[in-house]
């Protein structure tokens, strides 16, 4: 029988660094794994390799911590440095506590520490912001792939965020193309004729927890393709997963 | 190439009522399409047809409701006799507000409304309440499906739920056997020799939301087989994805 979803990992793409191309990297890395896209394939691309490629990488000895960063490091775990570079990539703080900032990025999206993140970046001394507009990022890779493959895939940026009331991480989709993130199943009739109350699902969520089982943390597997969802070609951005702060009971 | 991951529908599990053999079904619902187990296959399953199986439905009429119920009808936007049900399912309510209760059930789960649910149950007339123990729901289904078919396969009890801050539902994992849920890269070397920080994702979760891209609501396809995921086999627990009390911010 054949499986209705396949999830693939595209191997071969190695160290990214500022200036290189997402998009030349992918083609390289789908020729190196025998693979061809066909029409309906999902790219999920992990945000660590675009932050690296648009270079949001900071030395956070070149920033001077502020009162409130040095507060954070006297009850956290990381310098006042790196607070102060969460605190310079937020636009509002919903929790300090524990020693963890919980905060909203400027792109609106809530998550620890601004996901300003510290691991697998060279020796440790510079750390990854997230992409500035991933949907932008997303669009990008999604027409670059397009001319170099012919197939023009959906695309999702995924990173590892926290959840509220819930141990471990999940990826979740922080920027999209191609792809409407939610599919809507609101008035569909149910096996017994009743009408179903409105029931939304995260689609793009999901698709970036399922391409994350293909690729770990050290295996140098940033993107996957999944192939064979079911969702709605739009010009969507990630932004409809964000729930607005007026529906929103924890902010 | 082949696919890391494959994820297929069962189908042929028609309605399920109570008394039924979920593992049953899903044994008959395997051959009806053809499928073969293979070792370190994952059945999920949603809670949905487990609770019927075991008689965790309610005719909200036959609650007489309390004043808080009322109080919550008066707010929200279903019936007092719903809400009251809601209350008994619950052990603390974490927020009541906008007509929407999250509440902390039995199990320690944090959800919407309990986990209560009014849709696709014959009629609307009744109401579905979470399995007792979805852990024991997923060994029985473990241990049954592997005497049927040959193939003890690890066993995920899924069910949708909203997230703060985030819009629309994903799947997530509110039983399990025979799988840690949890995966741990803490003291791992990444690709550069910097040990990386504790990053502990929640498979149990992302094989949840995986396998709902598959299932639809309305397509009677309430059971998918999830093969190629690497995960440790142990008795664990769904309450592993569960966070303490005195870890959380957001209770």
């Amino acid at each position: 029988m054949r499986p209705a979803i396949q999830i693939f990992p595209v191997y071969g793409i190695g160290d990214v660094v500022t200036g290189q191309s997402v998009s030349a990297l992918i083609a390289a890395g789908l020729v190196h794994s025998g693979m061809t896209l066909v029409a309906g394939d999902i790219l999920v691309v992990t945000q660590k390799i675009v932050s690296k490629a648009e270079g949001r990488i900071i030395d956070p000895r070149t920033v001077t911590p502020s009162h409130i960063a040095q507060m954070c490091a006297a009850q956290g775990h990381k310098d006042a440095c790196y607070y102060e570079v969460v605190l310079q990539e937020s636009k509002r703080i919903i929790k300090m506590d524990k020693g963890v900032l919980i905060c909203e990025t400027h792109h609106g999206l809530i998550c620890a520490n601004a996901g300003v993140d510290e691991s697998n970046v060279d020796g440790g001394t510079h750390i990854t912001l997230l992409p500035v507009d991933p949907d932008a990022s997303a669009r990008g890779i999604r027409t670059e792939v397009g001319a170099a493959t012919g197939v023009e895939p959906a695309v999702i940026i995924s990173d590892s965020f926290g959840r509220a009331w819930r141990e471990g991480q999940v990826n979740i989709a922080i920027g999209v193309a191609g792809i409407n993130p939610l599919i809507s199943y609101a008035g569909l009739d149910d096996p017994f004729g009743y009408r179903m109350q409105a029931s939304i699902l995260a689609i793009g969520d999901e698709i970036a927890a399922a391409a994350e089982l293909v690729m770990g943390k050290t295996d140098r597997i940033p993107v996957a393709v999944v192939r064979g969802v079911s969702y709605e070609q739009s010009p969507s951005e990630a932004s409809a997963l964000i729930r607005p702060a007026n529906k929103d009971l924890f902010r």
